[in-house]
């Protein structure tokens, strides 16, 4: 069936607390990759185009160099009548004018005639070869050349870096530096790249104070706005954080339609569960579709994802560590996929053995935070959900999965690195 | 001697045409290590400081929860009171109140009471632990235990992640995502960080374009200007970009002083080698001091690294593929240095066999650009330095060190990969 994505993969429980169910992280990536794709284009000034994403294929409109060009210092010459130049046998030429780059030389090289030159200049008419400054000597007008210099010897040909019409850069490329200089170079002024997503996060919660507030009664300053709009920001989009919250139905409701109206995708952190104060679930189901409520993911269970008005909408747990490893499998593949990117984990990996035994549950893909010492890796004792420092102590994290117990001690295991 | 970087480190020559004499790679890197410092701090909103380097160590200033608290939904206990509790002998407690995030309740847990609370909610007074939700039954007020929940179970104790006083993170890291998250988490709402060196370009060369502009006679755009902005940006600095100038020295002069007054460090490009119009090396010599002219670096041997009012002036050569090199060791290097970022080469390298042998010149490092193909290392046929689209057709670059003719077919390299 071709609508398994649209209704039967809905892995929520509707009629009371607790997942009866839970999606596997890998439908749910697949279902990411079936429903979200890339924004449309927009035009960039070069000079802001370092990073982002080509959107289609750029083709050189016209080659580069545009004409022959000098690849030394020294002078241009008709090569074939310096044959038989030696230090013993040097071959008199005129110094007929000089070129430098951007100033030709109007005067074209005559049977007799040298022209002197500087890397990069124009060749001047007539002229097919650049002898090397080192290999002459001069006196007054008179240029003695020391050494044969064939036809082509020490000239950059026009074309020869890129020809007119080559595929200089794919469709996808995420610009590199020299890239940019390579547009440059074909007289691209403006490029096309994939519009970046613009990603509101609703951060909900009675208990939170904004980002940075010192803790006051039983409210502590909300951890998950200003790490996903980091995040965010690192994988392509343009993040708007908005909250945080109270949990409540109607002022959520509304938050959540008007986000939808303006961004391209939705993240809710907090209320993603199946407790009494959990809106999001329900009013995700009610205003759009709630695709997969409940991931085996360990520590991200709590986790839904849904589409409003065909916009992904993704509800990350309030818990930090489950927010953050939620964005990252979820909410961060949509984010790169709408921006053009390569969807997968935006961390290197390592293999390495483990220095002790790492202790998984069976059921769930296990997200254990390690630190890598010694050419080993540590799992770290702290595996809480709440343990956000987990998170800043480790170097990265190893993924258990759901079919295993964990692995023994010297298990070679892949480490995703936090850092690049 | 102490001075050697002062002043027998000088490597040019002020004589005449070509290098008599080239620094070291080594010897460049090293001067810039001893004479390029990290820039001052300042301070950010939190939002803002994703990917900037602390400047100092973060201490956290209060613990991490700020107060015991549910880690589960369910009912906040006196542990004691439920030892001997099973589904077939359940205690029965009254149901007192409510407990949510953000909203403690204010009853005291007595003996015989319960409270329903919620993930994340303060543990009320008099209650040490929390019996999970599937572990009970509720009946209008009457709450059955089933299962024995000893004190301190499913209870998130006041500075379980992080304790008053504790360093979270040192000196000098770059800002995760997640330590954004924690330094909230703190009450950090504003953080330290090294300032971003503002970092000027001047852009020099009769022959340049606007970069982007249709070549036009034998004028041809820029493209270091657009690739040195983009650069300077993955290194952490601002870039503003001046030119293209002519190649007339008075007006470089006076760019080049004013560029000194304005930023943190100041690159040429063009105009750096002996020819009779590279201005450059003799007005940093002039104005300052030129600390090396000449590099044993191929393509990028006429570089020149000086100073000028104690500032870095990087004079990079005009071939493209030579300025991007040029810039990766040396004008980045200075960057990442000011900025406090680690100053080695911002690339991975992985390790390979190579499909061919590599032929390299004795006497330089050598800048080969590579490609990977079915995991061996093909080095690219063109290694011109005016031909920058071998650096966007190559996946990475392998360094022959200066004593080598190369490497054998087979041989095991370096790659350092251009992209993430």
């Amino acid at each position: 069936m071709d609508n398994r994505g649209e209704s039967s993969s809905e892995w929520h429980d509707p009629r009371g607390r607790g997942f009866r169910d839970r999606a596997s992280v890998a439908d749910v990536l697949a279902l990411i990759d079936r429903r979200v794709s890339e924004l449309e284009s927009e035009t960039l000034p070069l000079g802001e185009a370092y990073g982002r994403i080509l959107a289609e294929p750029a083709v050189a409109g016209s080659p580069v160099p545009p004409f022959d060009r000098a690849a030394m210092d020294g002078y241009a010459v008709r090569g074939e009548e310096t044959f038989g130049a030696s230090s013993y046998n040097p071959i008199a030429f005129r110094c007929a004018g000089e070129a430098f780059p951007g100033r030709r030389c109007r005067v074209p090289v005559i049977p007799g005639d040298v022209v002197a030159i500087a890397t990069g200049a124009a060749l001047p008419a007539g002229a097919d070869a650049v002898v090397k400054h080192e290999a002459t000597q001069r006196t007054g007008d008179v240029v003695l050349v020391t050494e044969p210099t064939p036809p082509g010897r020490h000239v950059g040909r026009a074309g020869e870096d890129i020809t007119a019409g080559t595929l200089i850069l794919p469709r996808s490329r995420m610009l590199r530096p020299q890239d940019v200089g390579v547009l440059s170079a074909v007289g691209a002024a403006r490029v096309a790249v994939v519009r970046r997503p613009r990603v509101t996060v609703l951060v909900t919660g009675d208990e939170l104070l904004p980002a940075g507030s010192p803790a006051v009664g039983d409210r502590i300053p909300d951890m998950n706005g200003v790490m996903l709009a980091a995040l965010i920001h690192r994988d392509g989009g343009t993040p708007a954080v908005v909250g945080p919250l109270p949990d409540d139905r109607d002022r959520l409701e509304r938050a959540l339609l008007q986000a939808v109206e303006n961004a391209d995708a939705v993240l809710v952190s907090g209320g993603s569960s199946t407790g009494p104060e959990d809106y999001a679930p329900g009013l995700v189901r009610a205003c759009g579709e709630l695709a997969v409520h409940g991931v085996a993911l360990r520590p991200a269970s709590p986790s839904g994802f849904g589409f409003i008005r065909g916009k992904p909408v993704v509800l990350l747990p309030g818990n930090p560590v489950s927010c953050l490893c939620a964005y990252d499998f979820f909410a961060g593949r949509a984010i790169r996929r709408l921006g053009g990117r390569r969807p997968d984990l935006p961390y290197r990996a390592i293999s390495l053995p483990l220095a002790r035994k790492l202790v998984s549950v069976v059921g769930r893909l296990d997200y254990a935070r390690v630190r890598v010492v010694d050419s080993q890796v540590e799992p770290l004792a702290i595996s809480g959900a709440s343990i956000l420092s987990s998170t800043t102590r480790a170097d990265g994290f190893v993924l258990v999965p759901s079919e295993l117990e964990g692995y023994a001690a010297g298990s070679m295991v892949s480490v995703w690195l936090y850092d690049e």
